[in-house]
């Protein structure tokens, strides 16, 4: 019989089933366990354990010695200590907004936490054109909650500091430094192009020296900013969600980074399911409505989190000096800034770079999906480029509308 | 006998000079050792030990468990470990221009390093009107080395996060958190001022709302820009001087910070220095003319620091991105507009702060005194305020001789 006691070891389905009977707490003496690896992100080995007689189920979740996705990615199983520590602060800093984590353990890296069958990934659902007309409402306390509360605006600069240091992420940075901030940039072995987007990607991005410019300074920041305890990877398929409820899960790539991250990734996702939409949906009626109902959550998004993350300040700057006239607007200003840099890193390095969006890649029809492609980058480079200006929901959604008239019909 | 090996206790000189004989691989079993505490820092007990025999000689360096300025700093003994790592790695990236350091001792807290009794602080030099014309041309070579080398822009940026992990400070940090960016800023009960200047300082800094929201922003800068390994304390008083030799020491405020602090602590001790003569120099054809050296000096530093930067990061930058059209001159300026902004601030803390500097409480005389004063908060408030124009040393030096015209004669 498998000991998880000493040494790790890479589980099967009938070890994790053996594993939940006998390691956690959860399931009864008499449960019947069935085990199902139900896995599709890129780093970890995901298990739904039920019980068949009570319905109970747990979900496990493994840490491999690799990434999934490539063996050049060499990672720490430390990420998955990450994990569950950062879901455990979340569910403080932001309560219901992420899924409940049992327990962790350190041998053989896994967790074991909430199941949220009943809930969809929102990628999926959005690519069905379903609609979450709380989803804005959610994850802007979300955000505001987990980047405000764990910045120097609010934090003992001490007690922060500490959690710098335990959330030193050198691996998973790596992986954001290079897919994010580097290789869509120039023409990378790794990147993956959609066959007739090789000229607009060159001529529009490789050869743009003043938006390479411009990528060397937001790297810089994701290097050095030790802001707020980001997430670092919510996008939509981070995203469970269901009519009322909105859970936030996979926070291995946390880290102090700037808090404009998190929110610039929730704007690009919700523009490529936009795009999706627009280059799906035949009904002309139904396209536009879907569409609107993007458009008007991403500005949304923005206008709530910012509204929130202004209250929250208000009731929670820690000193005098937090509280110096113009000085929670001005930084606010900042994050708004990054996140439209951030907005515009993750449409591009979705399109041009080692991991495409299903959004994007689901898109059939060639030319549909090419408009989809020259879209959201033309939007991308604005929001690199002109990010100072970028501060509103409006000023976000212009920004897609410009992009769609300036690339016409497909 | 004392046990150097078990506990750790404060040690008098006579601990001193036993822990030199029996735990220094230094001094001959023939040696005679005399102790003497020649400290006058503000946090640690410094002995020199001399061999009468032989004439050789070692410092060692105790950290306390309180800040010796005051019982309200509680100091983790930590930083020496902090210093004595630091003077090493100094000495690897700029050899020469720190003292060598024999051993370090994590029970005792000590350090023991090269005897730099030959030469002399350079803040008192200064205060004599003694010239170092080799002094711009070392430290430009010990801040870019030191600045630039430990950088995302050289290392690779796993290992520099090992660094940024080894190096959290938070106990050194708050102390600058505190006296250099929040308590002259305001009527704060510890803050040291000079009787004529109360007004002054309450119309000119604590009653200016747009300079308050600049602190606040440098402030933050200070708390999140993780971006070279900085001394955090380069100011005269760090600085042993003789002709033709500079070595920076005390290093125990090291963390990963702005690299301009370093920069702009160096310019405003030079401005320190100006006005002392400017305001003790009888003279007029001597005063002028060691005016003008330091003034000359200060724009020295600020256009080889410069210089060697922009040179040095040709030679090592280490990927691609680094080295976008561009990239290096607008990093440089992000680094200048820092050096301005702490040069503001240094030369505000050590006039309102805690911790006022002999170069200004050495002028006995009233009139003088005050002009002084004074004039370094005139242009620390124009660093800190037009910090996005001064890039230059030229822009340093007219300043500080715009501030002189404003004031007008003592």
């Amino acid at each position: 019989m498998a000991n998880f006691t000493k040494e790790y070891f890479r589980m099967s389905e009938s070890d994790v089933a053996l594993y939940a009977h006998s390691r956690l707490n959860f399931f009864d003496g008499s449960a019947q366990l069935s085990c199902c690896e139900i896995g599709d992100g890129n780093l970890n080995y995901v298990f739904r354990v039920v019980d068949t007689v009570s319905g109970k189920s747990v979900i496990i979740k493994q840490a491999g010695p690799v990434a999934r996705i490539s063996d050049d990615f060499k990672l720490s199983p430390d990420r998955n200590r990450i994990e569950s520590e950062i879901l455990r602060l979340h569910q403080k800093l932001a309560p219901g907004f992420v899924p409940e984590v049992y327990s962790y353990d350190p041998i053989m890296n896994c967790c074991a936490m909430e199941d949220l069958s009943d809930h969809q990934m929102m990628r999926l659902a959005l690519i069905e054109h379903k609609k979450f007309p709380q989803f804005a409402e959610h994850i802007s306390t979300f955000m505001a909650n987990t980047l405000l509360l764990t910045s120097d605006v609010v934090m003992e600069h001490k007690e922060k500091k500490d959690l710098v240091k335990n959330y030193i992420n050198p691996e998973l940075c790596e992986i954001s430094e290079d897919l994010v901030y580097t290789e869509p940039f120039y023409d990378c072995p790794r990147n993956i192009i959609t066959p007739g987007m090789e000229s607009f990607i060159k001529e529009n991005i490789w050869s743009d020296q003043a938006l390479l410019l411009e990528t060397a300074k937001t790297k810089h920041e994701f290097l050095t900013n030790a802001q707020s305890l980001i997430h670092g990877d919510l996008h939509t398929g981070s995203i469970f969600i269901k009519e009322g409820s909105t859970k936030v899960f996979d926070p291995e790539f946390a880290f102090y980074g700037p808090a404009g991250y998190d929110v610039g990734n929730i704007v690009a996702n919700l523009i490529f399911a936009w795009a999706n939409a627009k280059a799906t949906i035949l009904d002309s009626t139904k396209r536009e409505d879907y569409c609107a109902y993007l458009l008007e959550t991403i500005q949304d998004v923005v206008n709530l989190f910012s509204k929130k993350f202004l209250k929250l300040w208000e009731e929670q700057a820690r000193t005098r000096v937090e509280r110096y006239l113009g000085f929670k607007e001005y930084y606010l200003g900042t994050v708004l800034r990054d996140t439209s840099a951030v907005a515009g890193h993750e449409l591009m390095r979705r399109i041009i770079g080692l991991a495409p969006v299903k959004d994007i890649t689901i898109i059939d029809e060639e030319k549909p999906r090419l408009w989809a492609e020259r879209t959201c980058l033309t939007a991308a480079k604005v929001f690199i480029l002109e990010r100072e200006r970028i501060r509103t929901g409006d000023d976000f959604v212009k920004v897609v509308l410009a992009a769609e008239k300036q690339i016409g019909d497909y």
